[in-house]
C-alpha cells in the first residue's frame, strides 16, 4: 500500500491527480503492474491509476485476466475503475483513502455511482436507442463465429 | 450509427468483441474518435470500443474534455464505459443494441451494474481499507499545490 501511495505522490509531481496503484501476483508476491493518475498528463480521462496499472499488468502477464492478482490503490476506486477491476477478474483489493476522503478534495465519484444506479432515461447524460436492427447484424455474426474468444 | 456498427463488424474480423463506437464533434459534424473492441486483440480488459474511441478523440482534440461531442456506440455501454463517458463530459449518446441484447450473447454487464449498486462489503470483490493515514499524505500535498489542474 505504501508503494501505491508513493506513486500517488509521484503523480502530483508529474502533473497528474493524487492517485497511485499497484497490482501484485498472489503466487509470486511480485508487483506485476504499476500506475498513477495521468489524466492531465496524457489528456486522457480514462487514465486513472487503476486503469493504468491494469493495462500494465496485462501487458506484463500477456493476459486479459488478472484472476490471480490483488490490487492496492491509494483511494477507493471510482465506478470506471471498479468496473475495470471486475472485467479484469481481480478478486481482491485494498484501498487507502475512502470515497468520502476523495469527495472532500473535490473528486466526486459518488455522483457517477448514483447516476449508474438510475434507469437510463433518468440520467443526466441523454441516452437514446437508434438503429437496433442494423446493430444486431454484428451480434449475429459474433454468435456464428466458431473460434470467437470469450473474455 | 451505421459507422459504429460497421466498426463492430470489423472488430470481429480482427479478433475483438462485436462492439464499435464513434465520437462526433457537434459543431463541425466531424468524426473525431473511432474505436472498436480490442480486448482479445491487445489483451487489455479496458479496451472496450467506447474507451478506445474516447482516448482517440482526446488525442485528436488535445483535451481531456469532450463536452461538445456526441457518442454513437453499437451497444448500450457497460458501467466502465458509461463512467468514462461521464469523466469525459460527453453529454449525449446513441446506442444500437441494448444491454439485454448484449446479455443474450453472454456479455453480462448487468452483473457489474448490480455489484456497483451494493455497499462495498456486500460485493463479490473483497474490498478492504488499509493505511488510510499514509494515503492521506498525497491528498494533503494535492490540496496544497497551487497550480493543480482540475479535471
Amino acid at each position: 500500500m505504501m508503494i501505491a501511495c508513493d506513486l500517488a505522490k509521484k503523480a502530483i509531481e508529474r502533473g497528474g491527480g493524487p492517485f497511485g496503484c499497484i497490482i501484485v501476483d498472489k503466487k509470486t508476491g511480485e508487483i506485476v503492474g504499476r500506475g498513477h493518475n495521468r489524466v492531465a498528463i496524457d489528456l486522457d480521462p480514462t487514465a486513472h491509476a487503476e486503469m493504468v496499472a491494469i493495462r500494465d499488468a496485462c501487458r506484463r502477464l500477456d493476459s486479459f485476466s488478472l484472476e490471480n492478482c490483488v490490487l492496492y490503490t491509494s483511494c477507493e476506486p471510482c465506478p470506471m475503475c471498479l468496473s475495470a477491476i471486475y472485467w479484469a477478474r481481480i478478486p481482491k483489493l485494498f484501498f487507502g483513502n475512502t470515497k468520502e476522503d476523495a469527495a472532500a478534495i473535490d473528486f466526486d465519484d459518488e455522483f457517477i455511482y448514483m447516476e449508474l444506479a438510475k434507469p437510463a432515461n433518468e440520467r443526466k447524460i441523454e441516452m437514446r436507442a437508434l438503429s437496433r436492427e442494423y446493430a444486431q447484424e454484428a451480434f449475429c455474426q459474433w454468435t456464428q463465429k466458431e473460434d470467437r474468444i470469450k473474455y
